[in-house]
């Protein structure tokens, strides 16, 4: 028998798209005693959680809690719920995870048309009114905080054209969910998934999704079943619901880190997580100026978890983001399809978004470029 | 702002259907440095853990390795990959998950054919002769240990049919692995997955999975798209292979926590395991014996893992469970389906597979029946 080695992985400055930074409170968490996930002191943990979610997606929906898989399990989550085949869906593409979305949403069966912008940009509210104006979609989907460009999308327009329009509204908010304000309720965002690695400062293996009641109904009348068993809210709201009935095991683990990561983002306070971010990120433009490294988004639209810079001519991409890692034990992201070797992604998010980071980072990029 | 108390689970005996007690090895490794899912040091950690799930699914594959998603996103993953709609399934369907496998299959446009026992008895291979002479088959799927009623099912008869009869063969190894021989290539098993919180005594939130070349084939032949995006393995495997390319976001934590698992289980050896969880089994019907407890399982079919045991007659099924929880932190498993109020099912799987074990319940259990 073959036995490997002790993981031995070493201590990274996790400044890229994530996983970002976890508190050392939450990677205790993750070492808690194990109990069964029908245990009714875990149940008890499990209601505190979607409590705690609730007030993070700023929603008074009864149904907010977390899947047993990562944002994209979050994000089929919502498509294959909602959706039956021959919907008619609108999707927001101006980057991966809304080309993410197209292909999950087809998956599905849904007939998709894209309303698209270039990536870096934000999507235009004039294209959705013409989409909507001329066919009738039952979804809209967009990402709130594109982690592929750098790119916070303004949603409030575009949101209350959905609502004029009758459309289900579906935001994805991976990245911006404890970094920026997520106004489920204010915005009449029915569904909207997120994931634990950005700004909750969480390991990754978690969804939070929430639902409203008119999202829930469309899941009630559905002819068809649910097509993914594993991801079926009609079951799983059952399990964190008052009936407690078994649905699958739930990972125990990983719920813990997210009770005390969802923890630590209310003892800090919403607004003062918000502005932490934004601080953080306005130090970080200031310091890449500084080095000559301009930002890749326009200044309305950058988000401030994930930042876009543009790599400086002349600069070798993946030799300087290797040395991060070799010299400096710090990751950070590459650019991805139309923006590879253009832009670099620097996270600045959860327990990652302190000025120490901006200033390691700031210093090592000096002595490389 | 709400914040909820700092989580404090107690410390369970965790003598029920899984998840199993955790050997503290596994619990550190879970608070290791959080690294990025492309971090080249991540990277070894997931080859390393593939390697270690080859031999313990004692398997040539290539492909084996760990889903994102608890043991049921396995079982999903099997059929979403290998079935298209209108596909010919059979099923054996003694307990809860031959019967979860046939929703699942049903979700995936499988024409699904079942071949039934009673609950608590093993499937019998001339009711697979007989269906497999009636109709060609894609893929016929069934559990090894069925976790509902405690059942080991014999499998080197039906592997034979099925491989005569040309079609897939897929087992459900979720609480047989780590615990009794699962023979993949020995018995030509194309398809396998398991989980992680029984006999590999890690945390729930994984799955392995293993496919040999023969199914790898099978799905890239196929007419339409997986569908679901999150399960694909035709992208999944670009990222454990060596194309390395993005998919989903890898749980990171929870890959710690399984390379320390499965490094366990090599430690200590294969067929050592096997044989700790036979006699540990063995003691554990004797103890039982001597409470005037009787097995639920003819002898030659029990699963050495998950023990299923009469509840005696005038004892308050649900009472006596509570009182284990209350006044002497141990879980055991209820019965379900038919089984419910019939029996009580007490895993003896991976770091639980101890005499220490058998010892407590059978003391405690003398206090309250």
């Amino acid at each position: 028998m073959s036995v490997a080695p002790k993981a031995n992985p070493p201590i990274r400055t996790l400044l890229g798209p994530g996983p970002s930074p976890v508190n050392p409170r939450v990677l205790q968490a993750l070492s808690l005693p194990v109990v069964g996930h029908l245990d009714p002191k875990f149940l008890e943990i499990m209601d505190q959680s979607m409590a705690m979610l609730r007030e993070i997606f700023q929603t008074k929906n009864r149904l907010a809690l977390p899947m047993s898989g990562t944002g994209s399990a979050g994000m089929e989550t919502c498509f294959v719920n909602l959706i039956e085949p021959g919907d008619a869906v609108l999707i927001g593409v101006n980057g991966v995870f809304g080309t993410r979305m197209v292909d999950v949403a087809q998956r599905c069966g849904a007939q998709v048309d894209g309303v698209e912008a270039e990536w870096g940009t934000a999507l235009d509210p004039q294209s959705f009114k013409a989409a909507l104006g001329k066919k009738r979609y039952k979804l809209v989907a967009l990402v709130h905080a594109e982690t592929s460009t750098g790119v916070l999308q303004p949603l409030d327009d575009i949101a209350r054209l959905v609502r004029e329009h009758g459309a289900l509204l579906l935001v994805d908010a991976v990245t911006s969910l404890g970094g920026a304000p997520v106004k489920v309720d204010e915005l009449g965002i029915d569904v909207c998934y997120s994931c634990t690695q950005k700004c909750l400062g969480c390991p990754p293996g978690l969804s939070p999704v929430t639902f409203n009641e008119r999202a829930l109904e469309i899941i009630r009348n559905r002819k068809t079943k649910v097509q993914s068993w594993y991801l079926d809210l009609s079951m799983i709201e059952k399990y964190w619901g008052s009936e407690r009935l078994y649905h699958h095991t739930a990972p125990i683990s990983m719920n813990y880190a997210l009770h005390e990561a969802l923890r630590i983002v209310l003892e800090e306070g919403l607004a003062a997580a918000w502005r932490r971010h934004r601080q953080v990120h306005e130090t970080f433009i200031r310091e890449m100026r500084r080095l000559e490294i301009e930002p890749a988004v326009a200044e309305s639209i950058r988000a401030p978890m994930i930042n876009a810079i543009k790599i400086p001519a002349g600069v070798d991409d993946a030799k300087v983001r290797q040395r991060l890692y070799d010299d400096f034990n710090i990751e950070i992201g590459a650019g991805l399809g139309p923006l590879k070797g253009k832009i670099w992604r620097v996270g600045l998010m959860g327990h990652g978004a302190r000025v120490e980071n901006v200033e390691i980072l700031a210093k090592a990029l000096k002595q490389l470029i």
